[in-house]
């Protein structure tokens, strides 16, 4: 058997905990696996009197990551820290600099400095494994970056937020109110104490942000994405998708249309009979739609401290396998800029729930307006609310569109609401079709 | 770059040709991606004169297939001929001893010597690459192998047949006979002129005896597989598996458990609500239960040209970038033979429908038979079927079992014969929980 692999890790919350907790368990069955022992050398956290429940003291303790980075006991620093620049960002690159391989979870560096840190990494000829990023233990990265070598992808989609999921799925299945799950997503610990960051659609970008450059061989372009979150998603809205025969979920689409590349982070009504329709709670799905292998889904844990230390310890087992890939496919150099699709080209289905002054004539006035763009639709639901009377001031119009574009959409809703018939500002889901 | 990967390619049926067509459109992109081009320098089939829709001539033409393997102008040699023993194999064994690496969709093969082969593999240096031989395009060899690395895996089961899930599909969505919907089958081409190696589930077995010895370490051992097929699965078993939340899907499934590891093909009714329960048609899916990932699911196409010919330039797209795993994981002699636990042990949910004479306390006799082998009841409906006259000489009556065991579920059924309330012998369907 081959020396052993050495490794650093720094961060010890929920992931880095569990980590040392699967690699103590896993300890012969890896060294089986890769040929090599795999010993944790040193680890670094903020606070050394925190307790854990762990035996640190095993372990040579570093205060400052950047100095376990470089420590000349380690050939792995494993990056658990979190954030996009600061001392992890500090502590990657010092380990890179000294051709040492880098593992780590932290979406956010990677979406913001991937492109540097691969460049760096394959300039020291070092490894740069970041499995654990995306969609937590569900292998994408793997999949994108070598077992659809031979495909053409022409779109990566997918539930990669399952704070998100968690509060659509529970608005529906129990029909409470946005806030409400949310406050239940909090008490449950699915949710941070700010949780803009997840319902805002931003950690979704980040990842998709990831996944498009492995999936299209671009540069990282986080600041392409169009991103919505679902604040505004309301019980009226899922309980139409479900009518209607869709389900809302939020997605991270990248597409590769005769635009260019489209990347979007927003609600979604997809298809109830859809795989990722079913697809509850805080678990992730990616689908990929490629030439030879058509579609391709993956379902799995999207968070969670053994699930996401799952996907660390097979970027590390790789590395004492000696198994090595450039950090995205391909030598980046060959990366290209992606050619940015504007939102306004998008093409696709629409929903749009419209809240329209009870007047004769009102829905076919609306009707009317859409046709004018060449938008034709699939259905139009004027209804009554249970309970509702006659003659109430407002009532919800429901259409759903054919494929037309973004661009159309707006004009044709500029034009209704200029004709006075709608109480509140439209919502508008795009739909995504399998 | 590097010097070419030079292929040999035995076998231009549907795969085949499906490969040729897809290294040709993805020439540069391959090159790019693993440093090197890939180039097919010789071909074989049994049939030179045969009209292909391809331009070999190009290739140097063999006749003999292992006269290709040998051939020192390939490094790779690609066996797409199928069939467990005869030329594929010799081929198979033919590159291996020149060192050569060999990739390789032939499930029967890996099934019956994958042992034999990987031992040879491993003496040579040589990569043997089976992405292909299980579930077409989904990368589950690869999952198993290098992603989940760091996991004990506790089940691996899936739908790995096409045939078989299209045909029970058909037969709930059309309502169609069993006969019916095998004769649309093999009118579309997804069934042979002889379905009982599909039907009968022994593909199905193939596929599951490669995947258990990749999720447990063992010895492939095909014979330990307890097989049953879906010629017995009427109408009304999907009927009633709907009307009960359940799905009925032809499933490998390979457990460990106490008793040693099972390993089982058979009908089986699935949680309607379970992602495995939405795959529908010729899709294949895969789940993985496993410590630290939870649950993993893989679904995507199972059969098809170019979807197979994606996963057999996966394991070309390996080779070429020097990505060499062990065939199993591990090293060959660390595989360890299977302690086979007898289906006898198996424990888990039933569906039993019986044909019961419409006598007073003939349902009330069944229950009871059933609790003196401690086995509780889901729930036991007895219903006429539409239009069913009381006094009908049979009537059905269905039970849902709680997880018992085969063996008491057997005492049980024997008792319940002997009583002489069953028209006919009874349909006895396993329940798979997610």
């Amino acid at each position: 058997m081959s020396s052993p692999l050495r490794l650093g890790v720094a961060g010890l919350g929920t992931v880095g905990a569990a980590l040392l907790k699967l690699l103590d368990r896993q300890a012969n069955a890896l060294a089986e696996r890769t040929g090599r022992r795999i010993a944790v050398m040193a680890v670094s956290a903020r606070d050394r009197s925190k307790v854990r429940d762990l035996d640190l003291a095993r372990f040579e303790w570093f205060s400052d990551p950047v100095a376990l980075a470089g420590s000349p006991e380690i050939d792995v620093f494993v990056e658990l820290i979190g954030g996009a620049d600061g001392v992890a960002r500090a502590a990657v690159e010092a380990a890179l600099q000294e051709g040492k391989a880098v593992v780590t979870a932290n979406k956010a560096l990677l979406a913001k400095h991937g492109l540097h840190l691969g460049k760096l990494a394959e300039s020291k000829g070092a490894a740069l494994g970041f499995e654990a990023s995306v969609a937590g233990g569900i292998p994408i990265i793997k999949t994108l970056r070598e077992s659809l070598a031979g495909n053409s992808i022409s779109r990566v989609y997918g539930i990669l937020n399952g704070t998100c999921n968690y509060i659509l799925s529970r608005m529906e299945t129990e029909q409470l109110s946005f806030a409400q799950c949310l406050a239940e997503a909090q008490r449950l610990g699915y949710a941070e104490a700010d949780p803009s960051f997840d319902i805002g659609g931003y950690d979704t970008a980040h990842k998709l942000a990831i996944l498009t450059a492995l999936a299209f061989g671009t540069e990282i372009a986080p600041d392409s994405i169009a991103v919505e979150g679902i604040e505004q998603i309301t019980l009226a809205d899922i309980s139409a998708a479900a009518e209607l025969g869709y389900r809302i979920k939020l997605l991270g689409v990248a597409a590769r249309t005769a635009a260019g590349i489209e990347q979007r982070v927003h609600p979604t009504m997809v298809p109830r009979s859809s795989a990722i329709a079913q697809v509850m709670g805080v678990t992730n799905a990616v689908t990929i739609d490629a030439d030879a292998v058509q579609e391709l889904t993956l379902v799995g844990p999207g968070a969670g401290g053994m699930a996401t230390a799952s996907s660390v310890v097979a970027d590390i087992a790789d590395i004492a396998r000696g198994l090595h890939v450039p950090p995205f496919g391909l030598p980046m150099a060959s990366l290209t800029p992606p050619r940015r699709a504007a939102l306004q080209t998008h093409e696709g289905g629409y929903y749009i729930r419209l809240s329209v002054y009870d007047r004769p004539g009102a829905a076919a006035a609306i009707a009317t307006r859409m046709a004018e763009r060449t938008i034709s639709l699939e259905s139009i639901v004027q209804r009554r609310r249970p309970g509702e009377q006659k003659g109430a001031s407002a009532v919800p119009v429901i259409l759903i569109t054919h494929a037309t574009s973004e661009k159309l959409i707006g004009e044709a809703l500029k034009d209704v609401l200029a004709d006075g018939f709608i109480a509140e500002p439209p919502q508008v889901i795009r739909i995504e079709r399998e």
